[in-house]
């Protein structure tokens, strides 16, 4: 059976050494996290997610969830009662507006604790992940009328939420939807369509569902120009807030799917259901927008956290099992085999996986830390960088984490042997749920797209020169750190190889978007090394202060050479993903499409 | 519902036009499969994959092996028909001894049509596949009256095979195993042990099954010194051929798997079984490696064939999805959308994994012609260069063909978006099944290991220098061909860097085998890349000589774009392996254990 245990040290090097979180104290609710407060935090939340969390991983595989002939859908044993104590012990809402019940504390400290649950047990953390894409919907796009009667339910996790875009003939392209909305006359749609693969559309956890739902008013334009966003109970709620009659909307199947099968995956069949619009008319996928932004940086954070538990259990294991002997030498001549950790391609393995995961770590710290600035600062200047950032990154974080993370997951499998593949071992459960991650909130080609195709060019590619210029900023300023050498030379060649790209895009994809395009998969992966890269020197950077002031702590050593293996054997990659890129669409457009 | 296709065309060109199979007449077997001949069995393989095999994956993934009380197992409905009728038309026995009932045609006609029954059903073809591996050992190692007692039943398909190394502590290390022989003073030996993982061990579908066990003998050296190989039925076969005796060997339990459903794997008990010694006492290990080497190439087909038949089904995917519009221009105005084949990124992984399939097809031809000539030339120079090929190709093949194979499955799920992720279209069966390859019969990280450990340097690397004296010649020879221009250049660099990385490994791994381990699985992928990037410009410049003769066939077109693709977009990963490579054992062996 795998096992689990929070990376709380990690965490905590990252807010208050190298982010150093209390810088931000300005802003509101920071000051309320001090740092004993996230020592509380991360220490409960790392409690939570190993001892209630984590035991109902595999079991919640097993059973799955089960629709019932009339329509309810149960969840596997344990989930509800853990779902209570979630919401009880206020981690739904702890970043949550305290208007409406939250906490108020930084989105960096929610986002953290949200890994640790992820890596415990990813089904379970996507009933509140859901939520609170749901949550930031209506805060953002909602009336004040729609937010007290939903939001301070769905905090309490009395109340869940949902997101339904996808339809059976589109996915992508949401232009496509045909679930109508017709007006009642009195401020409320009647809603009537099909929607397709919503998480936790249907489940036994909470009393009632709050349902978002894209749909297409009578005589809206075509496309998504066309779209409005609805939210819709699935048990109207009355004007005192309590429960009035069950609503049109239900679960018509459960998905069999390859993993995450703790989660509810339903069709969800609209049928003149009762729902009210979110924001403007025709303005749906802008407050969609809202919530899947949130949703994509939650989704790149599962791609880490299934890299992290898979991670330690291939070392425990790596460390555990004895087979073969070193090729330098006996190392345990006492027992009849070395472990394998003995051996290098096994190190390799488990490094290759550890140097992404701290890196991936310090970037959904350094990204969440912008979200926060974003949301929160009264400096505009400030909230625009933050902006440009988020929006820069968000994509490149989405497809990076999830693509290398499910590739970790399948690594750290590899380590077991044929043990990997047996299913009490829990390995293949981290690569079957991993792999989801890569695929919802918007596939990772799609992730790439909207990267070269919109993040990139946006405001004249003021977001890239700006962290192009941090990057190099940072390079210069410590050029003459002697320790800092070997790691900033890769870092620098690296960079170099983005800009390249970055110009050849802008060179040749104007006239040629195709060129975009055929490119566009490799420049988001070179992207995240080099972005991995810069948290890997800054991280070192900080390692190496607190080891000249005197800080022995084991965890700083293991820093550097974990670092230092990410500039060797990581980085190497982007001149390939550079010689990619620039091959160009030619090649790629030739074929007709009948020769596929 | 997934659908396959036989890639017979692309065989036949292998076949006639690129290794030109005629030249090959001399050796037994080989004139009596004359082009029709061919023609026939691939046609009427194709057919057997596709309307008998195919259709039984699915349901044989949901319904998988059941283990009943009294230890019988029960495979999913239509197997053991279907295994009945593969048998009746003599598809097991196609490349064995005549002499024992087979065909005696050339193995790469066998190894061709593997690759069809792999695609169609991967976990039926195990069934056929490890009792091959059994004839091959008992072949080679066996006594007269064992091969005439088990072979000729086992190609009728009568009786199957499997091969019984691993035990709960030892897999890749056999000299650790425990199981006991202990002679009973008639010649044979009684056998007592737990053999876990063994494929096919217990099953419904033949009357017999042969059991090929590695054993200790009592008193025999530690280690892999002491192993010795035991033929072990099932059922006790009578002096006449006849069933006997039950004898003391069964399936304690099936394991639950990640995939591979519709193949029973078992653990199996042996508690004083009858066993009889194959080959000499203590060479144990020697006869099992002619069972593992023929198993390594069959398993890096299954590498090949789950990404073929997972290319087909994203392609027609591809072809049939409507979502977006093309980044140059509306491509299907007529409809709501275009087909997504016309998106870059979608034609770019498609192409990734074709250029790897055709390529990966070729080199399993070249590799089984070497096999036919290593096992049937009469000529000990032909044979010798044959045998140093397969030697070292081998682990590259096992190695690299299933770890793209795999990767290319999640690849081709990708294009599904959503729907990959549903168990009713079949791709995440792919991913599930192909992901055994990668572990099974050797991990890669030990395939990686024997090619940069025993296979690169034996005989003073006689091997590797014939195949890079081979693969200059053909630049050279090659040179002036200005249509093969674009091909050579860059194969010409990565053999460069192939070259580099073998030098590095002689410089620095003699007095520091861990600089071997820590770039034994870069090396292996290195040479994979150089390997089909030879094929691809042989496979290109028989393409370019058949178009200049005449033939207007449209898959000649495609080669030569498919190949470029190759060129362009795979090769530029060589330098990153040579990098990473370079980089050597300091880091990855620096720190200490407990710090994983």
């Amino acid at each position: 059976m795998p096992s689990y245990k929070a990376p709380v040290e990690d965490v905590t090097f990252l807010l208050n050494d190298v982010f150093q979180i209390d810088r931000y104290n300005n802003l509101p609710g920071f000051s309320d996290a001090t740092s004993d407060v996230r020592d509380a935090i991360l220490s409960e939340a790392g409690k939570f997610s190993e001892e209630v969390l984590q035991p109902l991983n595999r079991s919640g595989d097993l059973e799955g969830c089960t629709r019932h002939d009339d329509g309810r859908v149960t969840t596997p044993k344990g989930f509800k009662d853990a779902y209570r104590q979630f919401g009880e012990g206020g981690w739904v809402g702890l970043a949550a507006p305290t208007e409406f019940g939250g906490q108020g504390l930084p989105a960096t400290m929610a986002q953290s604790i949200n890994e640790f649950m992820i890596s415990a047990n990813m089904a379970f953390s996507m009933y509140y992940g859901l939520t609170l894409g749901a949550v930031a919907a209506l805060n953002v796009h909602g009336t004040d009328a729609q937010k007290k009667t939903y939001i301070p339910k769905m905090l309490t996790g009395e109340w869940a939420g949902t997101m339904n875009l996808t339809e059976p003939h589109c996915g992508t392209d949401l232009g496509l939807i045909k679930t109508k909305a017709v007006p009642n006359g009195d401020g409320s749609y009647s809603i009537t369509g099909t929607k397709i693969f919503i998480s936790a559309g249907e489940q036994d956890i909470t009393e009632n569902i709050v349902h978002l739902v894209i749909a297409r008013i009578e005589g809206a334009p075509a496309g998504v120009k066309g779209i409005s966003l609805f939210v819709v109970p699935k048990v109207l709620v009355n004007a005192d807030g309590s429960l009035g009659a069950r609503n049109g909307v239900s679960c018509g199947s459960i998905e069999h799917k390859m993993g995450i099968h703790g989660n509810s995956t339903c069709v969800m069949n609209y049928d003149n259901a009762t729902g009210w619009l979110v924001g403007e008319e025709n303005k749906g996928l802008n407050a969609m927008f809202v919530m899947m932004n949130e949703a994509r940086l939650g989704v790149a954070v599962q791609g880490l956290a299934q890299s992290e538990v898979a991670y330690q259990n291939a070392a425990a294991y790596a460390k555990d099992r004895l087979q073969g002997r070193s090729l330098s030498g006996v190392k345990a001549p006492d027992k009849p085999a070395d472990p394998i950790i003995v051996h290098p391609d096994i190190r390799r393995a488990l490094l290759t996986i550890r140097a992404f995961n701290e890196a991936a770590r310090a970037l959904v710290v350094w990204t969440t830390l912008k979200s926060d600035v974003a949301h929160r600062s009264e400096n505009a200047k400030d909230r625009q960088e933050a902006d440009d950032h988020m929006g820069l990154l968000t994509p490149v974080l989405k497809g990076v984490l999830t693509d290398i993370g499910f590739a970790n997951s399948v690594a750290a499998q590899q380590v077991f042997g044929g043990h990997g593949y047996i299913a009490e071992w829990g390995m293949e459960q981290f690569v079957r749920d991993a792999r989801i991650a890569m695929i919802y909130e918007g596939a990772n080609g799609i992730q790439a797209l909207d990267l070269v195709g919109r993040k990139l060019p946006k405001d004249g590619g003021r977001a890239a020169m700006a962290f192009f210029g941090e990057v190099s900023a940072f390079a210069k300023e410590n050029g003459a750190d002697e320790a800092l050498k070997p790691y900033l030379g890769p870092l620098t060649a690296s960079l170099g190889h983005l800009q390249q790209a970055t110009m050849w895009l802008m060179q040749n994809a104007m006239a040629k978007p195709d060129n975009a395009g055929a490119g566009s998969t490799d420049y988001m992966h070179l992207f995240g090394l080099v972005v991995m890269g810069y948290m890997w020197a800054r991280m070192v950077k900080v390692a190496n202060e607190k080891i000249a002031g005197g800080d022995a702590a084991p965890y700083l050593k293991t820093k550097l050479i974990t670092g230092k293996f990410f500039m060797e054997r990581m980085l190497p990659e982007t001149s390939a993903h550079l010689a990619r890129l620039q091959a160009g669409a030619a090649t790629v457009m030739e074929l007709p499409a009948d020769a596929f």
